[in-house]
């Protein structure tokens, strides 16, 4: 049965977007060392990636290559894409695209993000584990990474590690 | 100069109290081993206690005895405080409030929160240091240990460690 992971970004006040829709307060830590935590190495075991539209729409208005060339992406939205930037599937339902990616055996799935698709995972238990890599900045503004919902979950904490210009890296299991 | 710190448990959404106002959600780490960052220790280092009129008035309604006997207490509202539970004075205006606070020199000041006042406080360079307990928990509602005022700050990591029940106590310093 295919993990399902999350792997992302946040800021100390636990947005993963500032209020703008950027992330130019993220690239500065672009050349951080993240060692075995790399996300290079992370892309290696993942099969599928799994996407919401407005995290679509921010990569394919990028001047940046598709780097999806070994995975499978699903981008879940109810509107078309035209001109996809790359190879990828469209889903609506996120209760069917949960129990397809259930049955998957051939690798991990990354739940790429937004936060309110991975909140409707989460809220569906299908969010196995999740890396968050926290960033020592304070944005004032954004989009986060858990919206308040209402879903409460006590995830436990797998470890917690500095990694470098202060990033903190957390990882948790939900189970 | 005093040093005005935080000292705060958050939830892994960033919370400090439930939607509901409550902190039951904390109580079941109250066993938790901080070892030498426990509140006691950390306590008897602190002269002044700062704490918005929320907290108090949620300390005020505890059956939980007035434990800042030797402290200093200070709580910022503008509504008069009748049948105060413990020895305290009351702020109105936060600016002159962070000059007295500045001029000490018998020891640290807690800023104790919540959320709101704390940002005043770090808006105006007067959070020198945080220290942050990230409790496993998605809280889901409540209200956040940041509030996105649009202040935005790159304080620098001190320490990240693990401490008991999933708990990761993060340290920063804004300067």
């Amino acid at each position: 049965m295919a993990v399902i992971r999350g792997y992302i970004a946040a800021s100390l006040d636990g947005q993963i977007v500032s209020g703008d829709g950027s992330l130019d307060w993220l690239f500065k830590y672009d050349d951080m060392d993240l060692g075995e935590h790399d996300y290079r190495l992370f892309l290696k075991g993942i099969r599928t990636v799994v996407m919401g539209r407005a995290t679509y729409d921010f990569i394919a208005s990028e001047q940046s290559p598709w780097v999806y060339g070994d995975q499978r992406v699903i981008v879940v939205t109810s509107r078309p894409i035209e001109e996809p930037k790359g190879p990828l599937e469209v889903y609506n339902d996120v209760g069917s695209l949960i129990r397809e990616l259930r049955a998957l055996d051939d690798g991990d799935v990354w739940m790429l993000g937004g936060g309110k698709l991975q909140m409707a995972f989460l809220e569906r238990g299908a969010l196995d584990e999740i890396e968050i890599y926290v960033i020592p900045e304070i944005l004032g503004s954004g989009e986060p990474l858990f919206p308040l919902t209402g879903h409460r979950a006590s995830p436990t904490l797998v470890s917690a590690t500095a990694i470098e210009k202060g990033c903190v890296r957390l990882h948790y299991r939900f189970s």
